[in-house]
């Protein structure tokens, strides 16, 4: 018997919830993962801002998700349409007994994982030269980008659903989606100052961190286990053997992405191996096989997460050759992979006969016919078409209203120190102070709370104590009463930071 | 039919002790958080250390929490009363058939990972001057201050149980009385060097790793929600529904304390956004939801959260002005918030009907009357008295007889270097070396294997090879008898650092 | 009644698996883990490449593990042999109904995290000087290395299960096998260069990042909970009970370690703590406890880890002794304390009575008599044979063909730089630079891409104002047409990296 897998938002059991709980709770480290990837990614003096963003996506994105997303995703209201959902906003459920509680909080709570990391990867395409407020604005809107496609292929009320689109995990929801939105936000933000000037424009720059980007890698990795294998949603009835499937192909996609990471840059990079080549080509592979994850054979899987890995490492430079500056290549590694991935349903996908995943469907290379295909690159054309739209309103707006990119002075000193007031010796600043802070004397302005790594307590005591040492007067500990004294401090750096 | 929560420690199912287990795993994760957080808060000469100090609170405090501290807390002796349990200690069962062993090793398996994590709250505060062999020993002794309030409130013995006092994740025994731990050790302590002679005093000093902070508070955010979901003690009959709620009403409470970071900071910070001002508000208002997580609709987190984000944020330099030196706010985010996610419990919380939690009890705001918040209040000073009073007999004991601070030429040299050999280029030690080195040449000396990030051997080689260029003999691999000869090995880093 | 254990692979039920899977998820993350360790642990110049090598690692090893390790360990075909198991290669289930599929493909998922774990001990022990591509190469085939001995113990096939041996989750074929690869690959390698040459030669070279290689601690022993007590194949019957007990005999077991490696510190190092020491105590202590962790009294695994901490801190000196150069001490942490783990089964371990995992046996302490002890000692020689001679091989294959040591100018100027591009101001490389750019400019050859962590664009633009005002003219935004022109790009950091 087919074990109808809709509507499950009424149908979770003991089992399934604590599963999809668990799975839920490594979903949200994903969020740590992007995090360092990105911050790994970009120069040091954006480092601690793209983290930040980070925050302030699971903060603000996760709130409009509970007030709009979730109720524009999956609300049961009588306004609902194939369009859109209505209802369940600000989602409460009083305490008393209901037997929809238990559901409708871990289907929520499952969700919100989603929608939070969906939201987060447009973060690294706007990195190094979006202002932080703007970015809060946009962090805060752009679940909508997100929350009405995710309706179209999740929700009851979906046209896509209803025509029969498969999509388990959300490569295109999530990932092409969110690709998307990353391509127009770096293209109407332009590129960072002099990126296309240099000799080599083609290639990324250095990152920043590489080793918090192979961190955040592996981080995302793990994560992606559980995003792909939870949304069996639960493992009742036949759920837990595609929930292993899920994991296991997964895995092998990863392998292919892998391995053409290495030989790409193997072969295009003078046979050295560069770690972005590597990130997004196994970062492309994982978004390749979310969307048909438990409907493939291991060797599709690697198939599949092989080509996911080429599109991503072949992409790259054609963004670059637009100029269109995505520091992290989240336009190849989401949108294009994504894209890939809803194809690849529409060819490799097997019916699961078990569950009604693909409602009896199954795709061109498994004797299924067009008709799936044509359905999931329906389905893409619809993301793209409404995510680009829509992210173009957003940004157009916030452009408008508060402006949405950094001055050229703030940017060249990065966003750490212009929105953060953190200053870390070594990140390069000397020639940018040099050049602005005659222009731009306020702006210049740092004080000891600004150098992040030494403590400046430390720094005056030290001052002091040599200069009471050739006056004989030893300092002690707490002779100072330092909120009226007007202390002239002066920090020089051993690298060599500017004075305040 | 109302669902008895207590006598937990029996009635463990196989679904209750998987979840149990997973969540526990989970919960040591914010072990790692802590950790981050902690070192990417101070100076980068005490950096290492205060990771050190985290892996020291695992091991020792772990081992007395295995000796005394569960047994304090539930242990099933004959001498057990209302104030302390007594029994279980060194927790041992044999490997014969008896059918409370998954329980009661799953439930110390959660309780130990709830203990580290309450111990390891106080080491923040005295950060950067306090001595390592005196943090070792108050970490092997601090378990006595968690334990017996542990008691309490969740053993069968607890005379707050008894009296109807809700707690549901540990917002009293493991944050207040952590949170007021720490108070009392920053206060005896005294300030770091010269912290209050800075001219903005009230502002916290920089963090040394803004990125390796804002990671830590992301690992301690996923780690939460294992925290509050797992502590329904599992998922059999209903539970399974109030850990969901739990997870979704601590993620709201969560995006509640980032609005109010984000504001705050903007506001106070002259629109510039403090990492720190984020960081405690979101930790500040998990803090405060965790009492009564899954008693509360959605909203009411939001709001709870809200206000303790602000409670953190609006104490943090309160602390400051009685010049109680807390590096990273521990008092306020988990203590002042700790007091609050107990009175909010006495306001908000709802009765769960299908749980016993509250014994039928409500809030203040649900039509519950005074009670529950009276005794919810009473708790709170029973928390604050034990643990400052508890704190500070310890913390007493140890001065008298290792002493607890270290001496100032370590300090300013950095509990790195002094205690455990590590040199790192950039962590502004020139001034210190220079200031002191000549009262102090035993602690100042250095040597190869002190200085970290390069490879010494690397730089003796190059320094043979150079010079055996000059005389014409190549440098052989493995020519040197490194033991015997006496090496006068010169490393002058490019950051200036002394030579040994 | 006792509940067989064996043959597990078909006798999973959805408990069993759900447990598995995420167990599985969190066994991944000790691959970060370790990728944190080591890379913490080598030179600033080689820190990037150890990671992309953990990643290798995944890709490499979990895919040859698809392709044949799974077969060789567990594969079910008509020529399985006492000694290796034939069939079940490139895994693939098709997706019709099948009982066994669910059971199959969670039970490959949990055996790939444990393989991919394997083979990543040795890379360790080959930092700072093994070729990047050689690593790949044996990445690859180190599979065979580890899939063989793990069916002699886990397959129903293998020789040593029936003889009746106990290993649990693998003291013996993954961690005393991949410490004695691990020793026999360094010792191929031969030393770093001057490794031997320095004063103190017997002490560990400090580590580049200590905090990084802390956080990588704590990453491994979170996930060894979840590696020890999904070793019971799930919660199902009684195995759930032995779960909660291995994850609390586990945690006391890194208590006993952790007291021994501060000690150990302590009394050797001149009252300093090496950071290097309290990690190795730890891991060796809960390398030590692996093998019969839900088969020990709480106490019982307290005095394993203890003489397993003991083991690791007493075992690194020996090995420099014998100028075996091993960067992480993989030998001494996997190799001797996996040894131990292995006896202490033959020592400590009881019957679990309602498991079959002793057969019925039991340790000599607890009246087994010897057989049990002879068994684990006769399969600890199995392992280093087998490991020791097959690594040989294998290396010296990749040796004669592609050659397996970087070269001297190479390894001197850090793998980050030769394998992957990367230039870390700060990393130490002036002294490398300077004495051999002459003789070998084209590996000296840097570009503006090669430097981490500054913005090579906004280095160029501020060059071009600077330029541009004196000449008056104001620089525009997109005025480059960077990949014609041929601009001579000058980083001249203030680190003192060279120009290009």
């Amino acid at each position: 018997m087919v074990q109808v897998m809709a509507p499950w938002i009424y149908d979770l059991s003991l089992d399934d919830t604590t599963f999809l709980m668990t799975s839920s709770f490594i979903i949200f480290t994903m969020q740590t993962g992007f995090g360092l990837l990105e911050s790994g990614c970009v120069s040091l003096k954006n480092e601690v801002n793209i983290m930040v963003k980070n925050v302030a996506d699971v903060v603000l994105g996760g709130l409009t998700y509970w007030i709009f997303g979730f109720g524009f995703s999956f609300g049961h209201g009588t306004y609902s349409n194939p369009f859109v959902a209505i209802g369940d906003f600000f989602l409460d459920y009083p305490i008393i007994y209901d037997p929809t509680e238990g559901p409708v909080f871990a289907a929520f709570l499952f969700q919100l994982s989603f929608a939070t990391t969906a939201t987060t990867i447009v973060s690294g395409a706007m990195a190094e030269r979006c202002s932080f407020r703007a970015y809060c604005v946009f962090s805060f809107l752009n679940t909508i980008v997100y929350c009405v496609p995710a309706g179209w292929v999740w929700g009851e009320h979906g046209f896509l659903r209803k025509m029969g689109v498969v999509d388990i995990a959300g490569s295109g929801p999530v990932h092409l989606v969110g690709g998307t939105s990353a391509a127009v936000a770096a293209a109407m933000l332009g590129p960072r100052l002099g990126r296309y000037d240099l000799p080599r424009s083609l290639e990324p720059l250095s990152p920043g961190s590489p080793t918090n980007a192979l961190m955040g890698l592996f981080m995302l990795w793990w994560g992606w286990l559980a995003f792909n294998s939870g949304s069996t949603f639960g493992t009742s009835g036949h759920k837990w053997k595609f929930s292993a499937r899920a994991a296991v192909v997964t895995m092998l996609a990863s392998f292919g992405g892998g391995v053409v990471g290495l030989s790409y840059s193997f072969l295009r990079r003078n046979r050295r191996f560069h770690v972005i080549d590597l990130i997004n080509a196994v970062l492309g592979s994982l978004v390749s096989v979310t969307a048909g994850c438990y409907l493939y054979r291991p060797w599709e899987g690697l198939t599949i997460g092989a080509v996911g890995g080429t599109v991503a490492c072949l992409m790259m430079p054609l963004w670059d050759r637009m100029r269109i500056d995505d520091p992290v290549g989240a336009s190849s590694v989401h949108g294009c992979c994504g894209l890939w991935g809803l194809i690849a349903v529409g060819l490799f996908a097997s019916d699961p006969q078990l569950l009604d995943t693909t409602r009896g469907e199954s795709g061109l290379f498994h004797g299924g016919g067009w008709y799936l295909l044509g359905v999931q690159v329906l389905s893409a054309i619809c993301y793209v078409t409404w995510s680009s739209l829509l992210t173009f309103i957003l940004l157009w707006l916030i452009d408008k209203g508060i402006g949405l990119r950094m001055k050229p002075e703030e940017e060249l000193l990065g966003a750490d120190f212009v929105e953060h007031n953190i200053l870390r010796p070594g990140a390069g600043l000397d020639r940018a102070f040099a050049a602005l802070c005659d222009d731009f004397p306020l702006l210049c302005r740092s004080d000891a709370a600004s150098l992040v790594g030494h403590n400046s307590g430390h720094e005056l005591y030290l001052e002091r104590m040599v200069a009471g040492r050739k006056e004989g007067v030893p300092p002690s500990r707490r002779s100072g009463d330092g909120e009226e004294e007007s202390v002239a401090l002066k920090i020089e750096d051993e690298n060599g930071l500017p004075p305040a």
